[in-house]
């Protein structure tokens, strides 16, 4: 999408350890103009698949994943996280790990509101090694419910995440696809 | 806002140790078409006010939040919620007790964009006792922005926290004031 790219090009800020900051827009302070923007953009995408709920992980998806449902009239459910084991037969639960951290973390929906007559769309604003994105799938898989799809902001396509994911046959549609990133003297390439 | 009472009844259950739950609709599973009639009532009161920017803090206020920000075409900022001591001189940093877990974090934002510039309205989903919002509220003072007021979706008018809030002047505008509940019956009365 030609307009997140330039986005990410005039205010994207690159830093040692791989980090693409965009907190200026999408995960601190949010440009809510321009993430409708985005919404109305995984709405075209993903518009004739029956999308009925849409499936995302605190705290960064939340604000994206609303500003998308509005167009396919549907609720959002968002994932927990979850720094204690949930013994709960109330909820499903995943396995996250974070590579950045080198911890894992459950996350958790409660089984109300995910079920088998759900037609998910999972949204979120980063894809890089894919394990927060597989383990959303996983809570749909155990709830029986079908993902339609993902939808991402920004995906890194340098990382292994989204590539392992396609290839599991699942549809991942992300907005803009870095191809390299250089820190020292700021350059970003999309595919 | 009688809309929200009625839904309120309808789906929210009320649990011993002053439980009111609505994760059917507002803080779990998300009903975005619903939270959008919400935000443009904070619209409606809020209209004239001159904000040029909405407060909240992760993770349930970011999604109404954000869905209010749309009527008032301004950005989201949500404050993060932080375990560790900050000393960064990049953030600005206030604290907030947890009468639930009876624990102490700070929330930050950075202070790259909360300026005195900003005309700020607070969003959240609950005030009971009003710790988060007065953390919210402290981290503008120390901004030097402006506070219009705060919309709050539901308020348990029975606790001290808005009563307390409004008499330092500041303009608290919830949705949905709970004048009592009762978990043994499962009633609930607004003001």
């Amino acid at each position: 999408m030609e307009l997140l790219e330039q986005k990410i090009r005039a205010e994207g800020k690159i830093r040692e350890g791989d980090v693409l900051k965009v907190d200026g827009f999408l995960n601190h302070r949010m440009d809510v103009d321009f993430l409708c923007k985005l919404g109305q953009e995984f709405y075209r995408l993903y518009a004739d698949c029956g999308v009925n709920k849409i499936l995302t992980i605190e705290a960064s998806g939340i604000g994206i994943a609303c500003l998308t449902a509005q167009y396919f009239h549907c609720p959002v459910l968002f994932a927990k996280k979850s720094r204690t084991l949930n013994l709960s037969n109330k909820l499903w639960t995943s396995r996250v790990h974070s590579y950045t951290h080198n911890t894992d973390h459950d996350v958790v929906v409660s089984k109300s509101y995910l079920t088998e007559n759900d037609r998910v769309l999972i949204i979120d604003d980063f894809l890089a090694n894919g394990s927060a994105l597989s383990a959303l799938i996983e809570l749909c898989q155990k709830a029986g419910a079908e993902v339609v799809g993902a939808g991402i902001v920004i995906e890194k396509a340098y990382q292994s995440g989204g590539k392992a994911i396609r290839a599991r046959g699942i549809r991942v549609e992300s907005l803009a696809r870095v191809a390299s990133m250089n820190a020292a003297d700021g350059s970003i390439t999309f595919c």
